[in-house]
């Protein structure tokens, strides 16, 4: 036991965390990433770093998580070692590919969620769990911790309808159509989104185009149960708080661990007392699901995790390889869908896409026969009542419901990417796409983005525009055109690429 | 690109780190984990977190890390995105067990040692180094790599001789003895040693009882060349500095992967030249190595990556279920290896341990005729000439060579602990004696330990001391009493423990 007076660094650094002295630590028997618990007006418990120079001996350095737990800044606190982490002790188990049972699982998500593991513990889970997989239980337990952990809404009337992409395919707007067709025919459809990581614009930056995004839980409720649908930002909301705690560690490691992936997709499905949910999983060489094999694994195991927590889920295994639409960024893709719903006038892969998989809600809502969903989800377009369901819904949300396609401002700056030769439109992927898009600002600059006038496959002239950039800031324009000069797509002439001789029977 | 103006958090963070608001972050378009690069009087890349409060738009918050690249705070600097760190891809790889190339693994230890890599990378690296192994080029790779970032020592004199032990085994102090033993006899031994992070007192907090133990690797090789041998902590050197890195990470998460393990024993043995090497490999349980095939192995995996490198290795599998001699924490192990160095009066599991290991050394270095290495080093100690040198380290390294053994001063407080029954002593084990010599002080009060009067498998009766704990502090010591006195050694009456009866035949 030591007396320490506190000495705050005023920086948020995402974990409970103290600065000890060494003199300090070596008298405590502590080394850094041991635990303490620190008696004052509150008890809590801390990760200990030392330093032989930030603070001096007699003073214990605490970090703003801590530092938030205080009243009394005054009075010095007495610091006691602290036993290891129970968490830690099951990461250590997950490591060692032991089985685990429930509590712990549930345990850990808390102490996620309340930041008491370090960045090396969280990292330690997130990659055991990348290699070794989780068991059906296992990832049932986490989506459970992860609801359990956040915000939940419960409705007075159901069914709740749910939707959810795969992510990795640009202009997959298609929860903008989505959304009103389902409302539309009378059941409820609280569509939380996540804005953009990696990507051009996620469907909760594009809904911040025709209206605000962020709300609570309670918000989220009351708007749909007022007009039927809501879109908004998952993140805004506390549904399922783990998941932006994981994703941080996994971003900088690139990966995105199949189980996790799961249970995250789920909880928030979970959360929201979803009870039928249709899953658009994008399949093809540059998705996230390369191989339609791969895609009936993902199907089947969100399947069945929906049915271990009473959820209907049915998958949509889609055409992945190339952009939805023509239309990539936010404003842009807005534009598009909102000329749909005004018009039917729009890329028939969106409005295909969009039908069907509302088709298929409707169906499980029992708004529509068996094998008719899609036809009703068409017609609710063509009626117009689609278009009129959305300026509900961007009503509800405080925006403009008389906003027009056309009012929809894109970036002031633009250029043009030219065919260099005659021929098809060879290697132009969503990849390549995207890295354009941002270049050009999106989907922090809502009128930057990509207008793709050939897609793969297509036949072009040379001198034909393949795509236009759009940018707010010029410099970015210029960023962007440069990139995309240098990595033109590849035209290549005609769609023979190599004659093979046929020897065989010559010789 | 964007201009921000400088903020400095005097705080070091272990890694090269820059808050963000996050309307810059994203304007910037990049997202915690990634990293800039910053552009002003010096350019260097960074890692990002991101903030909506900590620090304004327009201003770039630095740690001190970065903090100590530049010269001119006024100035504002160019920050601009920059591509993945490739260490952080090379980490990628191995999450997938992909084989990676000596230039990835030299690069990430050099991003390692430079402070390069966030918590979170580094951890990935040993999490997935810990579940996938290495191969036996990738821990060559691994060793070299964490040799050539670190200093090296360049002896004009050979053969070089060093030895080490794999810990946890308390009270293993045989260094003390097997050091003066080589050196008197014409080989240099230039030994770096540890500090405890578990244990009671590692070499390193032993030897600093007697003198100073914090030399630069130029002052190791001087100590050495003058008086033969050298005891001091690798800790003040700069001698594979990424150790204490890697430490760092897995520490809290208790593990130490075995090939991470074998580098870093490698690393300091090859950055200090070293020709001949023995190893003590303690076995059993409560130990690191469980089993003798464990440690069997343990040692072909250490002759052979000392091949690789150049380094002939030799192994001596030793009993390590039990303290080695009856002394455990700085001052009293110390005490008890002077003891015999002064007149071979000690505990036989110390001399017969260190004279064995010292025997094989004097052998390998070519000193004793095969076979005699043992009979050489006991007939040093005997003679004198190993205190006579011990006392010329000792001095060469700045304490005062004419300590005796009575000199030595121990904890001022101690305490018995004393059987509660007549019968043999069962359950004792290393991590028991480890916890209350810790619980007492060990090994920051130097004076803190134990003195252990009867071992597992020996006769007590009622009410005889088992052991005896130091302290310093009278509060030290009632902690490690209770303790004690709570978790008591178990007793049993008799060695028979069960009699299991011989039915067989008899039915």
């Amino acid at each position: 036991m030591m007396q320490l007076k506190l000495e705050h660094y005023n920086i948020k650094i995402g974990q409970h965390k103290v600065l000890l002295n060494i003199v300090d630590a070596k008298e405590l028997g502590v080394n850094p990433g041991d635990r303490v618990r620190i008696r004052g007006h509150q008890s809590l418990s801390a990760i200990v770093d030392t330093t032989d120079d930030m603070v001096p001996p007699g003073t214990l350095g605490v970090f703003t998580e801590v530092y938030e737990h205080f009243e009394d800044w005054d009075k010095p606190v007495e610091v006691v070692p602290s036993f290891r982490s129970k968490s830690a002790a099951v990461i250590k188990k997950m490591l060692d590919k032991k089985p685990v049972v429930q509590d712990e699982i549930k345990m850990l998500v808390s102490d996620i969620v309340d930041e008491n593991l370090s960045d090396v513990e969280l990292s330690a889970f997130i990659t055991a769990s990348y290699i070794h997989g989780m068991t059906d239980d296992e990832v049932e337990w986490l989506t459970r911790a992860m609801i359990d952990t956040g915000d939940t809404i419960e409705f007075d009337t159901h069914p709740i309808m749910d939707k959810h992409s795969i992510g990795g395919v640009p202009g997959n707007k298609i929860s903008l159509l989505i959304v009103p067709i389902v409302a539309a025919n009378g059941l409820l459809i609280p569509k939380t989104s996540s804005r953009a990581i990696t990507g051009a614009g996620g469907t909760a930056d594009l809904m911040e185009v025709l209206s605000p995004v962020e709300f609570s839980s309670q918000e989220v409720k009351e708007i749909t149960e007022k007009v039927g649908g809501a879109l908004v930002w998952g993140g805004a909301t506390n549904i399922a708080p783990a998941d932006d705690k994981l994703i941080k560690i996994e971003y900088p490691l690139s990966i995105d661990p199949y189980y996790q992936m799961l249970a995250s997709i789920m909880a928030k499905k979970g959360a929201i007392g979803a009870d039928n949910v249709v899953m658009d999983i994008p399949v093809g060489p540059g998705t996230k699901v390369p191989t339609v094999q791969e895609g009936q694994k993902l199907a089947r195991d969100l399947i069945n995790l929906g049915h271990r927590l009473g959820m209907n889920v049915e998958c949509a295994i889609t055409y992945g390889s190339s952009p939805i639409g023509r239309r990539v960024g936010p404003s842009l893709e807005v534009k598009e869908a909102m000329k749909v719903l005004e018009s039917m006038e729009g890329p028939n892969s969106l409005i295909e896409k969009s039908a069907a998989l509302a088709g298929i809600l409707l169906e499980m809502g029992g708004a529509a026969p068996r094998d008719q969903g899609k036809e009703l989800a068409l017609e609710t377009l063509r009626s117009g009542k689609a278009l009129e369901k959305m300026k509900q819904i961007i009503e509800a949300q405080g925006g403009d419901p008389n906003i027009k396609s056309d009012d929809i401002q894109t970036g002031q700056y633009t250029a043009d990417i030219f065919a260099s030769t005659d021929g098809y439109v060879m290697e132009f992927d969503n990849k390549w796409i995207i890295e354009i898009a941002r270049l050009a600002g999106a989907p922090n600059d809502k009128g930057a983005g990509v207008a793709i006038h050939k897609k793969r496959g297509e036949q072009v002239k040379k001198g034909d525009p393949i795509l236009t950039i759009y940018a707010e800031k010029e410099i970015k324009l210029d960023n962007a055109l440069a990139t995309a000069q240098r990595t033109n797509p590849i035209i290549v002439e005609g769609m023979l690429l190599r004659r093979i001789p046929g020897t065989y029977g010559f010789q």
